[in-house]
């Protein structure tokens, strides 16, 4: 049976301040703790029943890895498998080197993104303080800051789009949903999900020329009320504001992007969306032509490639890929 | 390989006051007409790329069949034969008795309800002056009426809810999510989906002890204050609010029932929901003591038994069972 | 110059369980204590620049007085001298007998409720740490619980309307704004207001036959979509939600009624309404047939008179009214 | 008595192309004509019961007038007397030169903005297909465009703020609400109004200097849902959104921006804002340095005076100021 994807678990984040980081994710966008080993601290949303969605641990600014949970425990070994068959080297990882988190498998992507794979994580229940009475809440919503339901997405970038995507889909069945192509540059940004959203995964082409960086990370909040209100909430917290919130033409969905003050690295406030059930859905593309609704469908404006800091990226790891 | 489904894809109401239902699903509830083909009108919202997610034929009141979209062409005659092995009786429908759509089966599930499967369907684009400029729209939206995304779900009745249920998640690969359970009759509803949606379709206990009833369908829309301007126009129009709008503590999703005064099918406006990423997702359960917050989170009164209009369901056919 | 009313500026509580008003008020519904003297708690909203706009006093459960703000000092005395001379009896009330307040006059009117007059009061700035960067709120929102922006109205009851009415605009000002009549009854409720306001009071025919009583009092929140995430906080408080969130045709604004558990004061969630500058505004009549889609456009089921928890009123006054 | 106004009563707008800015302000925007007199057009919202809010006459680009409501009939006279005692020179206007508008006089203010005061105007039924079963609707919501509830406010131009603010609070009665100082240069921008709300009119600094000119008339929507809804609308008509959405700090109100291509004219999808009630209003300052969050609490980056577009005003009168 092939091998496949259920979601996207975590992003495992190293800051080189671990408190401000903390306090940020904790008391602006309204994560809970569910642990802290060894100088990691673990987090969660209030919509996740699952160990943690968000790790912070003290390094160079930097993402050690992003977690995507496979749909069956025996899933994880057929990747490690697959991968290594295709020339992928895979590193594997035991059980409970990740708080909660059972045997994994961690390797770097030919567009340079550190991604790991596991089955097993725990699903801890909230202290009975913050239990919620909406069974489906794994504790109560909007006790403090912002306060999203979970995380939603990464967006990555590199130098080769085409070829990174093709990847994606090949080795881990992602589906391309929506796409930018630049006329005989060919595709240039893929939205493409292993779920039913619209994305789980975009991938950009960087504009700095670099492999393995990525744009941000998004947490999902119900409405687009709620990134209004997370809006206020940043600026009450003396948190900037990037961009936002508008909304985009792709994906078209609500965003609003800022800065984790502890790590930089850049966070979305996200709603909306759309899910796609249909089996043969036809990818959407998006024409050169047609970049600004596709980007911003109203709001702030923006255009790539001018120098604005919205078009800075990081990289992920901060040594060279090869050493993961 | 084993079949399964994608979604699901239609509703195909009998009702026997054709232009009545056409009015209301038209100019109220917003929908768009893509066919009118032998008498039978096809109809589908601004987010739904494929050929019709409602039929309107002119009959006694009643539900021809529900139409659930199978992942791949293949899938269909393998759910006909696994169908058949299993001791139900299947019938097959040539490509285009239905507009738009290819070969398909259709049987009648052992709690009553008359379904269909398919996977070829036409997705026609909308008429010029209808289209979106936002690429993931089929047309634009808010053009009329309340307008709906999409079909969500339906909800079913029948005697017996275990083995009901029970057959879906074997035979057709539906997933549980969340149910209630009353003391020693056990589970009397339940909650499941073969998409990542916390359902798409509910399976509730009879409470006139009928097989092969219906409660509703549902029409999602994109948010709650969608929903509750729905509601406006259901008052500005004139139809009656059954009950609502409110809010479910199951499925924690904005509700407003009302009737087609074509049919007296009911349907719901329907926001929120949440979506089911994980592979071991534990079904909620919510026992008899816990049914209030269970069914009303918030909004109107109501408990079932005591004969509120709400309680009620029809006959998806007319006839015997076993004359599909 | 004819003396005139500003606005309603607060309500005088008294609680048999100060305690659990205190928690119910900062904790649930999220306003501020601004002071405590003599066991007597001041609290305001995130959106009141002045001094508070409710006060919890112990005592049998009851309303000491309603405060509505004079427009200038010296109207306070010019209101004294006129309901005097209109044979009202008044009390003086000197400076700083309410915190932060100066000298005031205290009547009951004809329907029997307690009503007070003042001007001055103070406009304390709030602590540092809970003071907001948008300059027009006096302290940051949504800390906790509910968080509405201010003090809205409230909604008294007596035997005989029309009269309690005409009182109320030929000595107080209000302008009546929508009323419903009930055939050769007469005007059995009537919504009116000194500021433009679709109601800064509401007075309905108390069903019981009572004088002197009050219905609820209402704090305004921004949008509808707060009151929803308002109940969300009662259902997770465990506060009982008497009826509601819905729609009132009348004023057209949503609603959500629950009981302050320490007092059993009636308190209604409330956003919407609208504002009405139109010098020669004709005041709206619903009739006895309309009184449905005039209570509850949509939302809970309701109708007046069938013994429903809402028709219950509560005595403003514990004592005889010539007592104040 | 002194004389007072009661509201802002409506824009004449001269447009180069009634069929375009009849086009936008009617498919558009959403309001509906209620005559058409010796070619000029007149407009009004679902929630206003006067004649017309909005008139289009045939013209080069400019505002004939601005219409302000007096309270009483009597205080139009009122008004011209006092005009002319403090040397400005008014222009009588009889009875249904306007349609369904009485007496009025006109006058130009020191900054250059031509006036009307008017008392008299018709309040006509809706045709009865478009009456609302909601009373204080004047006609169905949401049936076309944006659909705003009422025109809400105008921002105008001089090169003397603190003068022209003077002349407005000593001669008409507007109360100030919030205001930017810049330094030595003292105030640039004050909001005030004569009504409750935060504001009725904006006087800024035109950044080219000029006299009499207009940035924008604003339409009030009742939630920030219903202005992005409003951007969508605009984005599938293909109207250009100049800034927005986004939020004020100062009004504490969400703006969207745009032209009507058929005038050139800038005008507002409006929500929020407050009410001040409280007759000892200080009125809110806001420094250079602050000037970011007054202006952009989130949303589009905009800084004034660095050439935006959005820094564009147009001159309200084609002629020199004396003419009117």
């Amino acid at each position: 049976m092939t091998p496949s994807l259920a979601k996207l678990g975590h992003v495992a984040l190293n800051t080189p301040n671990v408190e401000k980081s903390r306090w940020f994710f904790r008391e602006v966008i309204g994560l809970d703790e569910t642990a802290e080993i060894d100088g990691t601290v673990y987090l969660r949303a209030w919509g996740e029943f699952e160990h943690h969605s968000l790790s912070l641990t003290e390094g160079p600014t930097g993402i050690d890895h992003f977690g995507w949970r496979a749909c069956r425990a025996e899933d994880v070994g057929a990747f490690a498998e697959q991968l290594r068959a295709n020339g992928t080297a895979v590193e594997e990882i035991e059980g409970d080197t990740e708080a909660g988190q059972g045997y994994a498998i961690r390797f770097v992507t030919p567009s340079g993104h550190p991604f790991e794979i596991y089955h097993e994580i725990e699903h801890p229940d909230a202290p009975e303080e913050l239990r919620s009475r909406l069974k489906s809440n794994v504790s109560t919503a909007r006790r403090r800051g912002a306060s999203p339901r979970r995380l939603d997405h990464i967006n990555v970038a590199a130098r080769d789009v085409p070829s990174g995507q093709a990847w994606l889909e090949e080795q881990l069945g992602f589906r391309l949903r929506e796409f930018i192509s630049a006329g005989s540059r060919g595709m240039v940004s893929a939205w493409s999900a292993v779920t039913s959203q619209v994305h789980d995964l975009a991938l950009t082409r960087d504009l700095q020329g670099d492999d393995g960086t990525i744009h941000h990370f998004a947490y999902l909040f119900d409405s687009r009320e709620d990134v209004m209100l997370g809006a206020d909430v940043l600026r009450e917290a003396g948190v900037p504001i990037e961009l936002g919130p508008g909304m985009h033409g792709i994906a078209r969905s609500m965003f609003c992007y800022l800065r984790d003050p502890g790590s930089n690295h850049r966070v979305e406030l996200y709603a909306g969306g759309y899910h796609v059930f249909d089996p043969d859905w036809k990818a959407i593309e998006w024409t050169a032509a047609e970049i600004e609704a596709a980007l911003i469908w109203w709001g702030p404006e923006y255009t790539p490639g001018k120098g604005h800091p919205f078009d800075q990226t990081t990289p992920c790891l901060a040594g060279p890929l090869s050493s993961v």
